[in-house]
């Protein structure tokens, strides 16, 4: 068995030393600047071959999902919201020469997908945190919008993470570095999560909470489902399995918060998860609500956040 | 600590147990059958919705990468060595519905694209394997078709997997089921390693090894590399790790390898990954070739599966 350290037990205050460089995000990683040129392959983007302090160096706010479509609409909507000039459908994707991401800028907003999994947000995490550091932005925060299971509450309700938790309902993310397994801290900001819980508020018919969200590293077996090409457990295990969930502060289950909050707390990023659930997990297993009432439940995490942005750049009381 | 359970650790025979079921896939979920329709959400199909055995019955290979340009390019590929009638350019997105994932169907090949690491691609493959049971597909080949870092080898090789091997060299895949993780055999199928091995040698300029593959949750700090975000090991930490990788016989490093042999063993599919190796990770981290270079070398697997698909339905010698 491969050692295990714990890394960056402090707690998460909102002041605390992770948050404090200029505002700049705490690279952690000597050997950088020895580079002379970071090619960030999975964006297409380089820092000879572009200028990222002119392209990105204004931005304040990064939100991130998993679908490349959504994040699309998204930036199309906070344009619209944003009132800014131009024409929000005709926004490029900045990535357009690779297709595992995709990146749009509108304003001080950049709408950047991320795929599946903490595997794929791993990726983009460490080329998004070293474009910001390039770019030389300051005092940027980060908020993953996504979909997600939720346990014990109502399809549609927003839940927002305090912190993030593992299979076995841990507060840690534990990362394979060499041979050895590093453990680190999931707490999200939370005067950033009390923030979005007091925006949601001032949106009518909003259903949001904030709540513990469970990482698993599969759809299917990981999060206790019945309807996967493999299943070797009962319904009464599944439903044994999520009722610890919720009994441990679980409200929702999706697939890349741990290493998200992990990677963003490191690099002095303040961090959120906003994440609408689809489906109550007590009581099944497929999505098979409507494909309209799914597309506005999709809907609310992007309100919730263009609601806090534009309260953050005074366009809104 | 959660309990660890060894399954399946029978040898991976070609005629073995889970290879023998008239050809069908093994769906080891009892539930399964109790449902009165199954949602393949993230390919935007349905049981109900989609008549399954007619759209699929017939298909013989599936191949799976992680790129959606790449595994459309593959099927425009395959349209055309396979002699078909029509415009392959035309071929269109069977999972147009979802950006979750893509799918073409080109004769009796199926190309999908996986997203980047091991939590992706077993979504896909839950959803797939459940595609072809419900389709009754029989004698199906899946091959996935990637790019890799190289250890110790000349950029543009391929490797053909006998074994997936974890980050500490371990022929195991961990699933988490429930609080418990279940220990998975992770050999690829023998005999289709060798076919696809003669069939690179039939190819002119076509450097091929079989070797073991190692599967990372990271690109960064789980390969040992020095560019990332984070890094808190020194170069000579990196070279001896890799360098204990090659001795335990690892010859290139990607994401998805453990779980996809992992998955299609307990199914029953027979089962290759064939991966080009873009670097060298003994000389560095970066991948800095030529654009025209790394197309060149990203179709070398496609070259090398059409040329076994072409064999096998007696279109080539």
């Amino acid at each position: 068995m491969a050692p295990i350290l714990a890394e960056n037990s402090k707690p998460n205050l909102p002041d605390g030393d992770n948050y404090v460089n200029n505002g700049f995000v705490n690279i952690k990683n000597p050997h950088l600047d020895l580079l002379s040129e970071d090619i960030l392959y999975h964006f297409d983007l380089g820092t000879k071959t572009h200028d990222l302090p002119l392209m990105f160096g204004d931005v304040k706010f990064v939100c991130v999902g998993g679908s490349a479509n959504r994040m699309r609409d998204f930036a199309v909507f906070i344009h619209k919201e944003l009132g800014l000039e131009g024409d929000g459908n005709s926004i490029t994707d900045i990535c357009a020469g690779t297709d595992r991401y995709s990146m749009y800028k509108v304003g001080p907003v950049l709408s950047i997908s991320h795929g599946m999994g903490v595997p794929s947000i791993s990726i983009m995490l460490h080329e998004l945190i070293k474009l910001l550091h390039h770019a030389k932005c300051r005092d940027v925060t980060i908020i993953r919008i996504g979909t997600s299971g939720g346990i014990g509450i109502e399809p549609g309700t927003v839940v927002i993470t305090d912190t993030a938790v593992d299979a076995f309902f841990r507060p840690q993310f534990d990362q394979v570095i060499l041979d050895k397994v590093v453990v680190r801290n999931t707490e999200l900001h939370r005067e950033l999560a009390e923030n979005l819980l007091q925006c949601s508020t001032e949106i009518p018919d909003f259903p949001s909470i904030i709540g513990h969200t469970m990482c698993t590293y599969d759809f299917y077996e990981g999060q206790g489902r019945l309807d996967g090409a493999l299943c070797s457990f009962s319904k009464e295990e599944k439903l044994e399995y999520l009722r610890k969930a919720y009994a441990a502060g679980v409200r929702n289950i999706e697939m890349e918060s741990t290493v998200f909050a992990a990677m963003c707390h490191l690099c002095g990023l303040k961090a959120a998860v906003v994440c609408v659930t689809l489906l109550n997990r007590l009581e099944g297993d497929q999505i098979s609500q409507s494909h309209n009432v799914l597309k506005e439940f999709q809907t609310r995490p992007q309100q919730l956040i263009a609601k806090f942005i534009k309260k953050q750049l005074g366009l809104c009381t």
